[in-house]
């Protein structure tokens, strides 16, 4: 192989390598034409821009097959894409309503009592919990697109917003203050999520993993839980802490509080939810049992204190409730520079968190039922209804789990079930709430501690530890730092780990070197196909993700690596390595340093007199690959192929020519 | 085709598939031996972690090759690897030290103006120069790897440097405090660096792209030059601030300032500095001349200001330099909380910029030459340098690429050349430095611009702006940044945005639908090869970069479309889509979020009647869905293949075994 190193040698022996490459194609190698790598194929500009950002912002494309319609059914379209309510009420019927009928009355019986709670957990009056799952589920019914998400506030959520204002204002020294800061974080909640939806960043979502929020809504459930110890041991002083040894040590520390009245009626009430929790699962068609429990409870409890009047024998109640609809709160928004951080702040975190599990549970339900949930429309749908919600003195809410899962089971058909639900709420404001007044707090700890258990996936933890150590790894973090420290803490270190690690796979690709598998043109890991053959003085290397500068300077030490190890390789056997053939097929894009990193490996394999081919470089690899003149002025563009058997066969032949050439002139 | 949805009719489908699959592979279809995917290939959990950390951190795999040595070789080997000096010592002879003493001395003669140069660009006295260029290239001779890199200070990073300092203190205030924070500046660089080489960290540089490094370079050349309007109109008062606005303004503001005798002189001495740069482009053996023209430049200055008493008629000095080596420093490093903050972030902000250009500097001459350079290890030796600089009254030391060059081409051959630069200015210092009290700073400033305007680089933004719009947009934001507003808001702009554009690549990865090239095995884009036809019945899509949860809701939607997309052309037609065959051999690795998500994407095809198959799936990918147990219990592992044709030939054979069933059953 006649290289002696100097440009001029390359030069000439590049020459004689493609002229023979050329002879070669001429001569048709191996059965199969020889197809050559589409070099032209190249996007205009625009078109690039536009369908890169149409693949960012619009991957779903809600406008496809519009272009066709004229103007009048085109807007009618768009307009059915944003209400979508206009969509399905045209052919809405008795039909459909005898069953949201159903389903609407059943999640508000799970309404009233979860209302409560959660409003309690966020150390608000209870009747906001009310109030709230009023106005937002009617707006939900226009603008939802999910025919199963049930609207109502969350627990998570709740104690989130609940311990980042307590940091600002203590909800017993201001309740107003306290109050409006809820109001306010709703607006900016609303905000921010309408403004996601419109600017279609529903990708901001997708950075909470899985694993972030498996292990967040453990960690959650688990504090919620040990919050309910207040209600459940009938105390009236409690920490404003959420983490596990606060907690504790506040329980012990106050432990002259405790009160065994409602300790026994708590434990009466848990057996109950839990049995007929039990009891949906053996017997799947009685669901209605442990959908309607938390409310029986309710009034099994409100009953009882009423009748032994609980509130002077250790069993502490409700209080009063005001009747009538929700009042204006618009004014009491507030915007002044001293709260307005913590309420931003409130706002975003909650409506992220929100904004996973109201999207989450729309797509696992649609699922089932085979439908489509767009999550930026959601977004949107969201947005205006927790807007509306933070004037009509609601706090946030969103599609939580539980009630969700209930009213699909109820046979819910359309978002009409939520607006079932709204009036049965209405109707409780307007005649009922004063009722309430007696319900035990026991009885809404206890429903919360049973709504949560479920949330705290044990074998979900074990499945990630078999799977994935990494991603186990993440849950954990999210459980630990929500449990022990804080639950902003937590989600804001699982996230962080989470970025990490995708930033490492990014900078740390995985390559692999190719071999042959016998008696076929297929070219596979030789790592995971032990009886793979390599070519001798072929080095074949498959690399993988798009090399970019995060990644260059590593690909750059690691392909050279690979190409000493080889030689070491082939000199053990006598050979010479001559060739470097990379399969691009697996790159999905190339930038600057990329091409940078490539043109670097080319000058220094030319010096140890190597050559490299390129195999299957992708659309936009190649397009960047010409325009930088990669491919024309430094490869040469017979260099480059479309399947790694052509480029193998090329190699092939000009190492035989070269060799035999040599024999000749020797 | 007989599946009418339901849960027992998919399961009864599935056995029958399942088995004609079984047969086919019996009878061997289409001519090559049919290889199954080796879906036992498991590395043991130990070895896998150990080769993902070695991968991240030590890419590069220093210690490769010593398993086979003794203990006490092995020992050695190790401490040559951290003091390279033990490498090239023993073997060092008279013949290389006559390389190396040109080239030190002519990097000594550059090293006098530049030291003098840049330390006034930072502020400092002129004599803190001189003493950064005689401590560290000595450790830097000990420790670093690079052959050809000369030690010095950076204008760039002095800038950097003054800049965030003067928003703490004034030079001219307190001068003191200033220097002092200078030297602690020096020394968290020197910490930062080191720990970030121990810890090899060095991924952290990968974050500075190429665009990034060129805008930035361009920008802050830029403001460097404009800088230089002070020494050049022998101006007194001038502005701290670096943005262009700001020094035009200033310029003006103090026009009754400007002399003309400083001018006049700075042209001449600008005219031949470019005449000298301009020489050695057209006769490159010429190049001592442009490397010795700035020390000339210094001592005409010099004497012509010394004979005409310039200081008193318009063109200023540098002033008195003292005599002697450099003091000690230590204890002027301050830990004051009150100062830290900002002498931390000058650190690590300089020193992230010093490496970069160092390691890049490094790399690109080892290239010349086939050397190789350890990143991880230059960061050591730039970190012990940084650090006994900051104990010697040193500030922010690197290897600059100017003066590097002149040291590459002057023919160096090992670090010995920093040692004699390193005397030379020993000797200066302790005898000639108060001889430099005349240099004129018209003098010094026509050197820098000189120096700067080569860093411009309008050819590669140019290039930038055809290959890559996006890097021309990186790079112009770290300009625009650095020119406009300060070099901080610049860098970490053009950062910031270098990331989003990497995770939004990791967020929307291409996936493209393959089609058959005619006459061949092979399946790749439609797209890009227009002429390569789908198969009826079946859709063929590519899937690139890991599947993690930033992409997998993406991926979902995005296959869903690609989907109905088909179904709706296959109808068009009077097909049925049948199967989706996902072809990962582009997927490098896939995280608990994206199992979920090919799990959705299955039970929705499911529900649609269609199958998935899957082909070639990397090492790391098969181990996750075998252990997940995707492929045993959901897919069932006859539907993974080794190649996309495969694949194919399956779904066809049972495509046809089914259709004739159907219509013998009918």
């Amino acid at each position: 192989m006649g290289t002696e190193g100097g440009g001029g040698g390359d030069d000439e022996y590049r020459r004689r390598m493609s002229s023979s490459h050329h002879q070669m194609q001429g001569v048709g190698v191996g059965g199969g034409a020889t197809v050559e790598v589409n070099l032209s194929a190249r996007r205009p500009f625009a078109e690039k821009v536009w369908s890169d950002l149409a693949e960012t912002f619009f991957p779903d494309d809600p406008f496809r097959g519009f272009g066709a319609l004229p103007p009048a059914r085109r807007a009618w379209g768009a307009l059915k894409y944003f209400v979508p309510a206009l969509d399905w009420a045209p052919r809405y019927g008795l039909a459909k309503f005898k069953y949201d009928l159903l389903a609407g009355v059943t999640i508000a019986s799970l309404a009233i009592p979860q209302g409560i709670s959660y409003a309690r957990l966020a150390n608000l009056p209870p009747i906001i919990g009310l109030y709230s799952s009023f106005v937002p589920p009617l707006l939900y019914a226009v603008f939802g697109s999910s025919n199963n998400l049930a609207v109502g506030t969350v627990a998570a959520a709740s104690l989130l917003l609940a311990s980042i204002i307590e940091t600002e204002v203590a909800a017993d020294e201001d309740p107003q203050l306290y109050l409006q800061l809820f109001y306010t974080a709703a607006f900016f909640t609303g905000l921010f999520q309408t403004v996601l939806g419109i600017f279609r960043l529903g990708l901001i979502v997708d950075f909470l993993s899985r694993s972030t929020i498996t292990g967040f809504m453990g960690g959650t459930a688990m504090i919620i839980i040990l919050q309910q110890l207040k209600g459940l041991l009938g105390m009236k002083h409690f920490t404003t802490k959420t983490d596990i040894i606060s907690v504790l040590h506040s329980t012990y520390h106050y432990r002259h509080e405790w009160k065994w009245q409602s300790a026994v009626l708590g434990i009466c009430f848990l057996l109950f939810l839990l049995s007929s929790k039990h009891l949906r699962k053996k017997l799947p068609k009685l669901f209605w049992v442990s959908a309607i429990a938390p409310f029986m409870v309710v009034v099994i409890g409100g009953v009882f204190a009423f009748l032994v009047k609980g509130d002077e024998h250790g069993i502490p109640i409700v209080g009063n409730l005001k009747k009538g609809l929700n009042p204006l709160s618009i004014s009491q928004l507030t915007f002044q520079s001293r709260h307005i951080k913590t309420a931003v702040k409130a706002g975003l975190l909650s409506g992220i968190l929100a904004l996973a599990e109201g999207i989450a549970v729309g797509r696992s339900l649609a699922m089932v039922k085979n439908e489509q949930i767009d999550g930026n429309k959601e977004m949107i749908a969201f947005g205006i209804m927790n807007i509306a919600g933070s004037f009509t003195s609601c706090y946030l809410t969103t599609g939580p789990f539980s009630k969700s899962a209930v009213n699909f089971h109820a046979g819910c058909k359309t978002p009409m079930s939520n607006v079932v639900m709204s009036v049965c709420i209405m109707l409780v404001l307007l005649f009922l709430a004063p009722l309430f007044k007696y319900t035990p707090l026991v009885a809404l700890s206890s429903i919360i501690v049973v709504a949560m258990i479920g949330l705290i996936k044990a074998k979900e933890f074990c499945h990630l530890y078999k799977v994935d150590k990494f991603d186990f790894c993440i849950c954990m973090v999210a459980f630990i730092g929500v449990v022990f420290f804080t639950m902003v803490t937590g989600l804001g270190a699982s996230v962080g780990l989470s970025v990490v690690r995708a930033l490492l796979y990014v900078a740390r690709p995985t390559t692999c070197k190719l071999g042959n598998i016998a008696g076929s043109e297929t070219f596979r890991d030789v790592k995971q196909y032990p009886h793979a053959k390599s070519i001798p003085g072929i080095l074949v290397l498959q690399l993988g993700s798009p090399i970019y500068f995060i990644n260059a300077g590593y690909l750059r030490e690691r392909i050279l690596r690979w190409v000493e190890d080889e030689e070491n390789l082939c000199k053990g056997v006598g050979h010479d390595l001559q060739y470097l053939v990379l399969d691009l097929g697996g790159v999905t894009s190339v930038d600057n340093s990329g091409i940078g990193m490539l043109l670097e490996i080319h000058k220094s394999l030319e010096r140890r007199g190597m050559m490299i081919a390129l195999t299957n470089p992708r659309l936009e690899v190649t397009e960047k690959l010409v325009l930088s003149g990669y491919i024309r002025d430094v490869l040469g563009e017979e260099w480059v192929f479309l399947t790694v058997k052509d480029a193998i066969t090329a190699c092939r032949y000009a190492l035989q020519t070269s060799r035999s050439k040599g024999e000749n002139e020797v």
